[in-house]
Order: C-alpha cells, then sequence, then structure tokens
C-alpha cells in the first residue's frame, strides 16, 4: 500500500477533476502490475496496473488507494475491470467519499466474489487525497497559501520590487509545490507589480502545468503581460466581478482565458468564499496562492487557508517595504487568526514553515 | 574543560565587567576543586576552585576555560594563587584578550614552573566569551536582537496591543536569555506602550537582576511607570541625547536611575553606535534587545546586531499591526542587511529561530 501511495502521490496536481490514485497488483509475492492516475484523470491507476499485469491479475491481489469506481463515466467501472481480471483480493486504504462511488465500489467488488479489505494505511491515504476529498465534501479546493517573505515579513521593497527575497533551494521548493498543485493563483496587484508566468520549471516537472488564476475584480490584467501572452499554452482563469466591460471581457475570450464571474462585497472586492466555490465547481482540488498581500490577507480573514507555508528569508527590508498579508483591521489579539506549526526546515540560507489552522 | 565551560555558563549574564569563567582542579583522575565567576566578577573562578580544594591542590592539574590573570586588580592574581596552592599543570581554552592579562598570565604561570597547555575547546570557550571578547576587540557589548512577532512579522496590535503573541514557552525562553544577559534594552515608544518590568521569571532564576536600558533620547519615560519605580531595586539607566532638561535629569537622579548622554544625529535619533559604545566603557559585555520596531531598525542598519533571535508566532495580525522592523528607506534587494538561520526550534506553538549576520 506504500507504494500504492507514492504512485499516488505522482499524480497530485495532475489528475483533477479526478483524486490522485495508486494501484498495484501483487501475485505470489511479486509486483505484477502498477499504475497512478494519468494527467487529467483518465485513465484510472486500477485500468493501468491491470493493463500491465495482463494474465498475470489472475488471482492477484489488487492494492489501491482509494475505492474502486463503481459508475459508468467516461470510462468503464473500474470494479467491473477487477472482476474480469480475475483480482481474488482487493485492498483499499480508504473508501471515496463521491456520492457516484461511496461504497458502491467496494459493495461491487464483494458481489463479484472478491475478498475486500479496506483500511489499510487509511490516515495517509485521506492526507494525500486532502484537495479531492475538500472538494467533495465542502465543494472548494484545498488551498495552500505561500508566503516568501523578509526576517521582518515583508513580500517586496517598498517600491514593489521583490526579486529575490529568497533564495535558489527555496524557489525550486516553491516549483515543486506549483508541481503538485491543480492550478496556482495570485492577485492582480502581484500580476501587474510581477509579470510573473507561473509555470514549473526549476528543474520542476510536470505532465501538465497547473491553471494560473488571478483574483481580478475588475479584469484589470494588463493584455500585454506574460500571463495574458501565455494563455493559450497554459491555461489562464480570472475571477472577476459583476459589471464588467463586455468589449473587455470578449478581448480576454478571444486570446483563450477562460472568465469565472463571482459577486463581490464590500468596495467592489471579490466573495473569495464564493470564488472558492466557483474553483471546486470547475473541477479543481488543490490551488496553490502565492500573494499578494490583500489576496492572503483575504483568504486568511475568509477561513479559506487550509496550509499555510512561510518562507522566511535573512533579508531585512524594513517597515516601509510590503506587508506579506495586509491590513485586516484586527482589534483583539485573542481573536486573530491563528496557525500552528507542522514542519519546519532550513532551504538554503531560508527557514521553510508549514502551518495548519488551529483549531 | 567541558566541565569548566559549562560552569563557566552559569556566570554568563552575572560576572560583568568581567569575563564568565569556570575552573575545574583534577588529582589522581578526581574533581577536588571547582568555582566559577562569582556575581559582579569576583571571586574569580581559579580563586573558588583552589579554595574548595586546599590542600589537595598540591600537584594538581587545572583546567581553566580563560587564561588566569597575571594582574593586581581588586584581587590578587590568579597565576600567583595557582603557584602558592602547589598547582602542577594548568590547562588553558583560551587566552584573555584583555590588555592587562593577553599572554602575561601564561607567562607568569611558566615562570612558576607550571606546566602550561593552551587551546583545549577553544572555540567553545570564545563562543562563550563573545561578549567579553567583544568589548575588549569593539569596545561594545555583543548584541542580541529578540523579535517576536506574529507568522507576519508584526509586533503589536495597530493599538499597540502586544500581550500576548507568542506562547508561554517562547515567553518563557525570554526569561532565560535576559538571564544570560548583562543588561535588557528597549526603546522608549515600547516603554511606554508596554510599561514592562524587564526582570527575569517565568521559573528562571538569577543571582543578579539584568541592568534595564532605555534608549531614551528626550527623557520621555514616565515617572509613573513600572521601571522608573523599581530603579532602586533593579538598576535602569537611561540612553539620551544631549540638551535634556536639566531638572528632568536631576528628578531622573533622585530615583536612582543612570544618565549616559550620548550624541544625537539626524532627526535627534540616539546615535547608536556611540550608545553601544558608551554601554561598552561601562562594562557591559552582553546586551539583549527586546525592541520595539524603531530601534531594531537603527541596530540592524548600523550593523551592530551580533544574533538575532526571532520568535515567529501563528498569529496572523495584518498589515495595519506594528512593524518587527520599522522603515529602513531600502532600495536595493542586493544590498539589504541579511542574516543567516543557525539553529531553529518549535517552542510550544512557536517557532524560535536564530540567525547570524551573514559575512
Amino acid at each position: 500500500m506504500a507504494r500504492a501511495l507514492a504512485l499516488a502521490a505522482r499524480a497530485l496536481g495532475n489528475s483533477w477533476p479526478n483524486p490522485a490514485v495508486g494501484c498495484v497488483i501483487v501475485r505470489d509475492g511479486a509486483v505484477v502490475g502498477e499504475g497512478w492516475t494519468a494527467p487529467g484523470g483518465r485513465p484510472h491507476a486500477e485500468t493501468q496496473a491491470l493493463d500491465a499485469a495482463g494474465a498475470k491479475a489472475s488471482g492477484a491481489t489488487a492494492y489501491v488507494s482509494l475505492e474502486p469506481c463503481a459508475h459508468h463515466g467516461l470510462t468503464p467501472p473500474c470494479a467491473d475491470a477487477m472482476e474480469r481480471a480475475g483480482i481474488a483480493r482487493c485492498v483499499i486504504a480508504t473508501g471515496d467519499p463521491d456520492p457516484r462511488v461511496a461504497g458502491r465500489g467496494i459493495a461491487r467488488l464483494r458481489d463479484a466474489g472478491i475478498a475486500v479489505e479496506v483500511g489499510l494505511m487509511a490516515d495517509e491515504a485521506s492526507a494525500l487525497n486532502e484537495g479531492f476529498f475538500t472538494r467533495i465534501a465542502r465543494g472548494r479546493p484545498w488551498l495552500t497559501l505561500k508566503l516568501a517573505s523578509s526576517l521582518d515579513g515583508r513580500i517586496a521593497l517598498g517600491s514593489g520590487v521583490s526579486r529575490w527575497i529568497t533564495g535558489p533551494e527555496a524557489r525550486g521548493f516553491v516549483h515543486g509545490l506549483r508541481a503538485r498543485h491543480d492550478a496556482v493563483m495570485i492577485g492582480a496587484g502581484t500580476a501587474r507589480a510581477d509579470d510573473p508566468t507561473l509555470d514549473v520549471r526549476e528543474g520542476h516537472q510536470t505532465p501538465r502545468q497547473p491553471v494560473r488564476i488571478v483574483a481580478d475584480s475588475t479584469l484589470s490584467l494588463p493584455l500585454t503581460g506574460r500571463l495574458a501572452a501565455t494563455a493559450r499554452h497554459q491555461p489562464l482563469w480570472l475571477l472577476h466581478g459583476p459589471g464588467v466591460a463586455r468589449d473587455r471581457a470578449q478581448v480576454f475570450g478571444d486570446i483563450g482565458v477562460e472568465l469565472l464571474g463571482v459577486p463581490t462585497g464590500e468596495g467592489g472586492v471579490l466573495d473569495l468564499v464564493a470564488a472558492m466555490g466557483a474553483l471546486g465547481a470547475r473541477g479543481l482540488t488543490r490551488v496553490l496562492c502565492e500573494g499578494g498581500g490583500q489576496l492572503a490577507a483575504g483568504l486568511i480573514r475568509s477561513g479559506l487557508v487550509d496550509e499555510l507555508i512561510l518562507m522566511t528569508s535573512g533579508k531585512v527590508i524594513g517597515g516601509d517595504g510590503i506587508p506579506a498579508v495586509a491590513a485586516m483591521g484586527a482589534t483583539d489579539l485573542g481573536a486573530v487568526p491563528r496557525f500552528v506549526p507542522i514542519e519546519h526546515r532550513q532551504l538554503g540560507p531560508d527557514l521553510m514553515s508549514r502551518w495548519r489552522p488551529a483549531t
């Protein structure tokens, strides 16, 4: 099962809208086939593992990180494929909460006379699919917020210059993060200030570049920027508010940008809960937000941050730099959003720490 | 020698203006006497260890973390005391750079027929006495800057409320830091906002409470505050600029406050290099600065910070909170002050990281 989970992890960031699944088929103590969810979610892990095993699947045990599907979607059900291949026993890490599966896969296997065991490394499997499970349970993707700041919490000089605060090791780590997320999201201010490409590079590879998302209530993104210029090569979605100019929307559509309209609240600011719901409805399971300070503050204040990754540089910028988290109007230290550390380590000259919301 | 260094560490923060020294006397493989610098710097470690050993010191080996003194100060030279006690061999971790000693102690021992070895655990001994060595070499105390900030680099809400950002474990750690420093320094703004006592408590004990220092160019410290009210019980020094009102200075003197006048620069801001020189001249070897943001920015910009200790809380305050480091007018990310991490660990719900200036 540990092998099946390791295979599943390879599909993180590439399998959406489907979960990342790994499957290992074992007969007489030897692995005869393995597979993981293909980019885009199909073929499923089980199909690929069964194909690899061929006739050797007969009488074998299948280890699967998630309950096999039982419904006819774009591919035939995996449970049926296991029966046809002659699988004798199926060990499943955890059930699939998707209402189209939700126990039916297990029932289908048992009906076919396959011995089924559920729960081996269930915690690890749940952690691996926290993105998919969040979308099923809460209707929105898992959100990781990355902040790369100076020792004193600044993400740029007062002039907006932010290249580079952290070192190459931390920046490389971020490219690995991007590869394991379905999408990378930034605010429109950061898009204008940094003109980033938001692709996976720096030695990291991915079969499917992440979707780029800009929270841009007024469709202010410059058409001349790198994001707009590459929209046909790597998906670019703009979250915008109501009442944007039709011709502006038309131009973005023409260059291949997908527009997602969401309501706005006070001061014309995007309703981030609604925005995350729209991203979930669109199929995303894991979103990495890379700032800036306004978007970070909004997501934290809305309770939408599932994990916060802080890169702390040893550089000191001072109070006239741009804050990593914009104003939140806090008036009670006992009531501000709070996170607890779950990991910390050095990356070159920087410190990386991971935090989860305090419960 | 490891034992001698551990004993010396007990004197850190208490031995000033003298170095923290440990001494262990061994005869026939057994410890027959040990000592460390007494609070206030006298008696010396060697004297106490020799007293403890008594007649057993004859023919014994003395392990000392720092070269014994050879000059007649307020106490007779330790080198002479070793000779009188009949010490046969003296192992010294490192020489004493104090120009009154500087090799004369070693020479005096050798003249007396004592076998001398120098350099055992020299690096550890130098690190232990980085405060004393800094004062001798650079004429100013070693400076540790402690910043306790929210995850986003804030030391207080916009209203000034800062209790508490970090948890009890981090706060206890800070009391341990205070105990190992000769003095604790803050800015006048923080003194007014927090009205702190700056004593060692929370389960930590010290034979000698640290000197409290406030960088207060205009002598603005309220006489009704806790610092002024306790000036007779725990030393309080005010670093002030020229041209302060005589009657104001008189009142502070009357309540037991020591005033140290230093020049000011642009905008009436204290010349911090001169201020640190004044503290060195006054005998301090280790100063812990606990903020606030203005003083931290000034010390960092002046290159006076020898070690920076960052406590990162999981609380998020937002950009309208008070920054840990005030404005520094940085215009080039390649030229801002930079530190490198030397240690990081979790303290309850917070992260503690130690940084040294990049060279």
